[in-house]
């Protein structure tokens, strides 16, 4: 089954009346681990505690949970919960959010549409991976209604919105912290799982701020994620992308961290594109080199996301602006409704599947 | 005296063998709150809790210890603990920092070096306060040795920064959070205080890296704020500059929060710099209202800068590469040394002063 013991996604749920603590999902059920494992690291309404402790811990954890749902399932049997009877919470406590913008087609439509006429993609493109902090207050979990943003939208307006968007993305979820001045070790000895990531963002907004300092209240009023954060683990990895030119020493892959990873991103039910996570240009093993290069610490609970997912071929691409090409070509909906950004009343949800396994949704609905 | 009954900042102290806790600064000694006042909230590690209290509570307590420090002194006496005992740490825990880029002469300064030849002021620039995210995992206190960065320079070119630079700042310091969707209310209902900030920048970094989605490692490996948080209450407040054109109607001024605040930069103890506050174009509610317009909400310990002070004057620029204009007039100091940039062992420390009020420093030597 796609929720199996090879998937084992973790996640902090809640029963009415009792208080957030930390799960396994398998099948239509969450396991209930400070019981089920005797550890009370799990009773903390976070993943936090239990990704500080590293590797090593996170391995072992999960063999163990693994030998019990195959082993005599009458003793883990009362520790399973039924998933309609759970709230499903942020799963982590952010620290430092940062987004990068790592897909060569993405950013090439983007430079399209916002600087026409010039060179789609800037000079430091393809010498690293371009990223910036967001911010970590406003990351919620899935199911949070997402308010339409007011603000600036060109000089002398001012309103409601009128080019909202999303963004298809996977976030990375950092367990072990670094030292201030000393750049993160191997990826797998820090990452601990990946989510799915909607980086809200809000066009006519973002325009109108974004130079020279980068997106600011274009994307701060809501940034959504999966409830289920899948274990590094869990995921089919692949070689990353050919890079041309080759990167610097510090960004060189050291192992291979592409992933096979295939999305699907629905409109009120619909999908409406199916970004490749394998076409990303930049790995999350170079973003997390390039973030620590300058000595900047890691701490637990820092996430970082990949930016828009977006493949070459059409209907890959993983925002509105580029599906509808800012609005000039609005997507034709199967029931004859038109869409070029989306409406007060839309859901947007983005799914995620690898190999055997399903990473859930994200989804938000805008009011 | 400088430290008296009428500033009253707080911070966070420690005794040696003894937790961090809350205190307040009165002359060249430290009130111990929690048993002076009886009250728990002082036994945290961080301002958080008790910033979370609100405004009436803020003013409420600021009164009591004024009363306390001005009645019987046999009373207080036991718990004002020499400040040379005492190491100071993080006031508080940062949720979001955001830096903003509020002075005229700052803008203009860097336009006209970044992109000469272009007009300096970005269109958007008179119309709202520009804004980023920074990173909060690697704001330190004043004293923590600032290690300088590595990273990409330019294309093809990586190695230690050569174009080390300091910003001083003021940073505004959130106590009463906000709820997601809901702009903040008025200034004083959620800021608590105010601090010193120097926002070290790699201008090399920062050159290469920050089109389009601005400046990131950069400014990420260190940001020093000063120990003492001054409460508003001990503020000088006077209108702010005059604006042209006229903001937009949620960035309308209700009261004056322009700030008297004199600041001076020193590298190793000789004064290099007189930066004004009063000079600032943005003041610091019109920060608050644009970065909440959107909905993004507010939390307790949420911090946000001006951005770099500088004045029109000659000798006013808060930060180096303003100064010597990019390293192409290096100041001549008093030793008969030049500098164009921070050097190894350079110590860097940003005073404030206001009308018979300190504000401390922040200080920090490259190593």
């Amino acid at each position: 089954m796609t929720w199996g013991v090879d998937n084992l996604p973790y996640g902090v749920f809640s029963c009415p009346g009792e208080r957030p603590r930390v799960g396994v999902r398998y099948g239509d059920k969450v396991l209930d681990l400070a019981p089920a494992l005797h550890d009370e690291v799990f009773a903390a309404p976070t993943l936090n505690p239990f990704m500080a402790r590293g590797r090593a811990a996170w391995h072992d954890t999960r063999t163990l949970i693994q030998n019990k749902l195959t082993g005599d399932v009458s003793v883990t049997e009362a520790h399973l919960v039924p998933l309609d009877q759970v709230r499903l919470h942020l799963p982590f406590e952010v620290a430092d959010y940062v987004d990068f913008y790592c897909s060569l087609e993405h950013a090439s439509n983007i430079g399209q549409i916002f600087r026409p006429g010039t060179e789609p993609l800037q000079p430091n493109w393809r010498h690293l991976p371009v990223g910036y902090h967001g911010r970590s207050g406003t990351v919620v979990v899935s199911g949070t209604p997402v308010r339409r943003p007011q603000g600036q939208l060109g000089k002398g307006t001012f309103g409601p919105c009128q080019k909202l968007d999303m963004e298809a993305e996977l976030g990375f979820v950092v367990g072990v912290p670094t030292a201030m001045g000393s750049p993160a070790g191997a990826f797998e000895d820090h990452v601990f799982g990946v989510t799915l990531v909607n980086d809200w963002s809000a066009r006519d907004i973002q325009s109108w701020e974004y130079v020279p300092l980068g997106p600011f209240l274009a994307k701060s009023f809501a940034t959504s994620i999966s409830p289920w954060v899948t274990p590094l683990e869990a995921l089919p990895r692949i070689p990353g992308r050919l890079q041309d030119p080759e990167p610097a020493g510090y960004l060189r892959r050291q192992a291979d961290w592409g992933l096979d990873i295939a999305l699907e991103v629905l409109l009120n039910g619909e999908v409406v594109s199916r970004p490749p996570y394998s076409a990303m240009y930049w790995t999350p093993d170079q973003m997390l080199a390039h973030m620590t290069v300058n000595g900047a610490r890691l701490r637990t609970g820092d996430l970082f996301a990949s930016g828009t997912i977006s493949g070459a071929e059409r209907g890959e691409q993983g925002s509105f602006i580029e599906l509808t090409w800012n609005g000039t070509d609005p997507l034709k909906l199967a029931g004859g409704e038109t869409r070029a950004f989306l409406q007060d009343g839309d859901t947007v949800t983005i799914r995620a599947t690898a190999a055997g396994l399903t990473m859930g949704e994200v989804s938000g609905t805008v009011g």
